[in-house]
């Protein structure tokens, strides 16, 4: 902590330190119960003696700013009144930004505060992942080629890598060469490397409403005008999009038509090749994001990708969900100038994704038995997705409507218009019991009456307890609203 | 094609429309055969006259960069004959984007053919890095957490690395609380994480002369002014920065001021003072990288971000250097709104870094005894410094000047100015060996007579067979500059 101390002034050396710790607390840039350096270590550091470091820190008691925890130390003390008044970062307003909305941001932090009940989180749980599978691989790779831990990838992708992906894509149903793939940390980072290299102010992207919540704050991030396809249970309607496109020349569209996030619902064969065939009409980009595709219940879809003739799709796979989210691997396949430029800002943006994570997915890919994998886990999925649904219809609420993926971790749960499940939330939390509100889902005017549940992120049995929960919660939520119960006389 | 201009700058417009052009073919975003925009197209997209875009293209064709092909148009020049076959991306060609040079790519990509004779990557040696301590590490934190693999990171990094890393830095002089850190997937990718949240279009940047070539690629994506610093042996001119802060207002400075990137040299304590004073005075953010401080030789320096009292520095810390660069993890330290801010795209950018990663990093910092480490490896590494100084003098080249490092794994030689030191490149790879000529280290106009040697990439009898080579290579280079040897009689 840099405080700077003035010996020629009247304030003693505690009340400089006292008043700059209470400057950095009271202006949020020490938060709630962020621990305060010791007193040896403040006094060593601001070169005092400890007594005067012990009275500022007394005098940060006397205010309520700090507790003091016995033989812990002392921390930013937990409270609701705080006024913020001026602080030396205040310079910082004049800064402006680039980023206008961060809602991924406030996600993950709700995320981090693990609730024991998270609907919320499309993750899938450690049950349905290979964990054991991959941690033998890591020991395997380390032993093998500890090398690695000293060598840079190169930017586009570890090339041994990309050639794995490039054959586990055949399984897919998608032939690309190794060449065509970049490597990205997450899906979340490719779909900001395209926007980033290709988007800009003044230009127009279409997206399904309600669309998934990364896109929106990546696309906010670059000043680009979104615009909403109305989507409904089989996707985006086409003879709207066409017309918009006729009206607004967009530059992308984004669509996840498998499974889609929130939805949970899938663009048909016969719409995704008449999308292909409007985007080559109208030489617009489509970013086909495919971030849990193979976990399907039933028969299989192609990719518009491998319907795509002359580069006009750009395609994103994500290991997140298939193999483990910790190890942020994904990749994008696109064509011609559109994949060289991706190769070099991936290359610009992080000198390349870690190696060694490449390196291990790489050999896991190769030698795991997914077909097998898959079978089970996607059994298992299944059979969660019908405990949620049994969940809804044991509710026996008039108007609750919802979408039955054949695939994916999620669903979508329409209520009632009169209920605004951002107000839900709030009950549900009280409980520990969290999901995705729909508001969040839409660039412009949001709908308030959906909320999206995760139905693979918990263990089964914790599962099977939040889905009682949310019964509770929903019945006591709606009885709320409505003050006619059938306890209540009508006349 | 997506050119910012600017008319308040003594560069002209067609010199802007040059540069920029220039930088996408050098960097391999345009290729040979590229057809480039009409004149009259690209006239009116910038809405300049018609005289100032050819005078741009004649200042092409002048330096070979592009030809005209009568009644066709102006194509990317070739190296050799080479046929375009149509292909059908062409479509492709009218796609705007916003990644005008990508040096780092190109750079990459040389890496990647992996030239036995490397003295161009600054990286450690397997042999300097503590490869197998690290594997240990890697096989325990799998064995203990090996549910870290089914989660996300919080997007602003793992708590306890963030932990972590607060006390590795007090032993570098510098107090933070974990808070005011935020880990990103290498530093480059912290760079990058500033550069595309706080800059853009009409701001104005300063570096240093010669500066790290990450950094240029990053600022001119983001449309920035990039001014330069006329720098020396002592860093930048302190006294030349302050008239420029008045004439420009620059929004940033980036400077890398220990053992800089690519000179090597160092800015003393004082003129760091003075570098955070301006800063408060002009209410200018500097963006202090410090990839590589802790690989002295001798003394210590402290950092500006332990001189910053109002958050005027953000500080960016590299672990490739000294624990291994395929990990890609490093960090931002900031504060205020600049600090929420980062956090906040740092989530949205790619949902946090590997957790795994992380987690590895942080219980290998918490257990390693860097102290011993550092005092090994940088012995080693003063005595590498030291055989390229042995073998430049014994070069014994009139005219021939070298900074001499006090640290970090770069140094900077300057020849005669008859010297392009990108033609002694073609003559050095031939022979396998490879360096970082200085042209690519100016954002503006290059200096062509410099080269940059990385003494820490190679183990060290490659290194010395490396070092043996070069003499060679730049000996034969001389010879062929002057026809006047002494073998050759004068009259």
């Amino acid at each position: 902590m840099k405080i700077a101390l003035n010996k020629q002034t009247d304030h003693s050396l505690p009340e400089q330190i006292f008043q700059s710790i209470s400057d950095r607390i009271l202006s949020g840039l020490m938060i709630e119960g962020e621990k305060l350096p010791s007193v040896r270590k403040l006094a060593e550091q601001l070169e005092v003696s400890l007594v005067t470091v012990q009275k500022s820190y007394e005098l940060l008691e006397k205010k309520q700013l700090i507790e003091r925890r016995q033989g812990k130390g002392s921390y930013v003390r937990r409270s609701e009144q705080k006024t913020v008044e001026t602080n030396p970062y205040n310079w910082q307003n004049m800064i402006e930004d680039f980023l206008p909305r961060a809602q991924t941001w406030m996600e993950m932090k709700s995320f981090s505060r693990e609730y024991k009940y998270n609907l919320s989180l499309a993750n899938l749980s450690h049950d349905l992942l290979p964990v054991y599978e991959l941690t033998d691989m890591i020991t395997k790779v380390i032993r093998d080629e500890p090398m690695i831990l000293t060598k840079y990838s190169p930017g586009p992708g570890d090339q041994i890598l990309r050639e794995v992906v490039s054959e586990y894509l055949v399984d897919e149903g998608l032939v690309v060469p190794a060449d065509k793939i970049v490597i990205t940390s997450g899906a979340q980072q490719g779909l900001e490397l395209i926007a980033k290299t290709f988007l800009g102010e003044g230009d127009v992207v279409f997206v399904e409403a309600p669309t998934y919540i990364g896109i929106i704050d990546i696309l906010k991030s670059r000043g680009v005008t979104i615009k909403t396809v109305p989507t409904n249970e089989e996707g985006m309607n086409l003879n709207i999009l066409l017309q918009m496109c006729e009206q607004f020349s967009p530059k992308f569209i984004y669509t996840n038509p498998t499974f889609q996030n929130p939805t949970g619902t899938i663009l048909s064969e016969k719409k995704r090749r008449r999308l292909v065939d409007i985007a080559q009409a109208f030489n617009v980009i489509i970013m086909e994001d495919d971030p849990w595709g193979e976990l399907r219940f039933e028969g299989s879809i192609k990719s518009m990708k491998s319907m795509d003739e002359n580069g006009h799709v750009i395609y994103l796979k994500s290991f997140s969900k298939t193999i483990s989210p910790g190890f942020r691997v994904g990749c994008i396949i696109a064509d011609g100038k559109i994949l060289n430029k991706l190769k070099a800002s991936k290359s610009v943006s992080d000198l390349g994704s870690p190696l060694l994570n490449q390196r291990i997915i790489a050999r896991f890919i190769q030698s795991f038995n997914f077909g097998q994998h898959f079978k089970k886990m996607n059994a298992l999925l299944l059979l969660r997705r019908n405990l949620l649904i049994e969940t809804l219809n044991d509710l026996q609420i008039e108007g609750l409507k919802w979408t039955v993926p054949s695939g994916g971790p999620v669903m979508w749960i329409t209520f009632p218009t009169q209920v605004n499940t951002e107000h839900l939330l709030i009950d549900a939390l009280k409980q520990e019991l969290s999901f995705l509100p729909s508001a969040m889902c839409y660039p412009n005017e949001p709908e308030v009456n959906h909320l999206r549940i995760s139905y693979g992120n918990l263990s089964l049995n914790t599962y099977k307890e939040s889905l009682k929960l949310f019964k509770e919660v929903v019945k006591n939520h709606m009885e709320s609203l409505n003050p006619f119960t059938e306890d209540t006389p009508l006349f």
